[in-house]
C-alpha cells in the first residue's frame, strides 16, 4: 500500500515521496527521482576500439570520458534514440542499432532506466550537438580504455558496463 | 560562473538548480540531485561464485537482484561500509576489504558516486537488516549471473560492473 506526493516538477527529471506501508504494518517514506530513461552507445569502427566523448558535467564540477548517451524523447524508441545521439555527439552515423540489455542506473532512489545499444556499420561525419554541448570525440584502443577504469580515470557507470561488453565480445565469450 | 538555488532538502538527497553560463555567454539551467555516496561489494565465497541479493525497490515498484550495497554514513570511510553493509545484508563478515575504482551512477543530473570495493576473507553469519528491509540472500554461479545480466534479468548498473570485474579475475586478465 503506498501513497505519494509530488514535491518538484522539472525539466528532466520529477521528484516525489512515496509513503510505502510494509507487511509488518510500519510506513516507510521513500525520497523517489522520475527519470525518462536514457540510452548509451557502443560503437566501434575497429573490433579493437571504442567511440567516447569527453564533456563537462556541472552535476559532478569535473570532465568526464564516456560513451556516448543521451536521454530518451518523449515515445522515442531506444534504438532509434542511440542512432541519434551518436549521429549528434560524434558525428557517426551507422546502418543498424541492436538493443543488449538495461540496467536502473540507481534503483535506490530513482527510476531511470538506460538502455545499452550497439549501433553497427558506422560511417564518420559531422557532429551535430545542442547548443550548450561542448564535446570532444576520441576513439580509444579498448585495452586502454579498460586501464583507465582500473586507474579510476573512466568513473561513469554506462561507459564500463559498455567497456565490459566490448571487451567479452572481443574475447569471444 | 553559475548561481544555485536548494529546491528540496530530504533524508536522503537533495535537489538544486544550477544556472550556469558557458564560453558563447548563454545560460543553461540543470537540475542536480545531490546524494552522500554509497558503496557496492564484491564478496566471492569461492572464486566461481558471488553473493546477491534480492529486494523489492520502491522507485522501480519491482524487485531486483543486487550486489550488496549502501549509502555511506557521515564520515564513513568506503571500505568500513562496505564491510558493514555486506554484514548487515547478508551476514557475511570479511577479514578485509579493499576498494576497487569507482563511478558516478548517472552524471547527467546526479552527484552520487559509488565505490567499487572488494571483500575478502568471508565467514557467514546472521544478517542485520534494517527494520524496513526484506532481504533474500543467495550465492550465485558467476557464469550463471552473467547469463542472467544478457537475458536483461539483472538491469541493476552496479551489480552489472561487480560482474564485470568479477568475470576479468576469473579469467586472470
Amino acid at each position: 500500500m503506498r501513497s505519494s506526493r509530488r514535491v518538484y516538477e522539472g525539466r528532466i527529471i520529477n521528484l516525489r515521496i512515496d509513503d510505502v506501508t510494509l507487511d509488518d504494518g510500519r510506513t516507510h517514506a521513500y525520497e523517489i527521482v522520475e527519470h525518462p530513461g536514457a540510452v548509451c552507445v557502443i560503437a566501434q569502427p575497429t573490433p579493437s576500439e571504442i567511440v567516447m566523448i569527453r564533456q563537462y558535467r556541472p552535476a559532478i564540477d569535473r570532465p568526464l570520458w564516456e560513451v556516448p548517451a543521451g536521454k530518451l524523447d518523449s515515445g522515442e524508441r531506444p534504438v532509434e534514440c542511440a542512432a541519434r545521439e551518436l549521429r549528434e555527439e560524434t558525428g557517426y552515423r551507422c546502418e543498424r542499432v541492436r538493443e543488449l540489455w538495461t540496467f536502473y542506473t540507481s534503483p535506490g532512489f530513482c527510476d531511470e532506466r538506460l538502455h545499452l545499444c550497439l549501433a553497427e556499420g558506422l560511417t564518420a561525419g559531422p557532429a551535430e550537438p545542442e547548443p550548450y554541448e561542448r564535446i570532444q570525440v576520441e576513439v580509444m584502443p579498448l585495452a586502454q580504455a579498460w586501464e583507465m577504469v582500473t586507474r579510476d580515470e573512466i568513473p561513469d557507470a554506462k561507459t564500463q558496463i559498455a567497456l565490459a561488453w566490448a571487451y567479452r565480445k572481443r574475447i569471444g565469450t
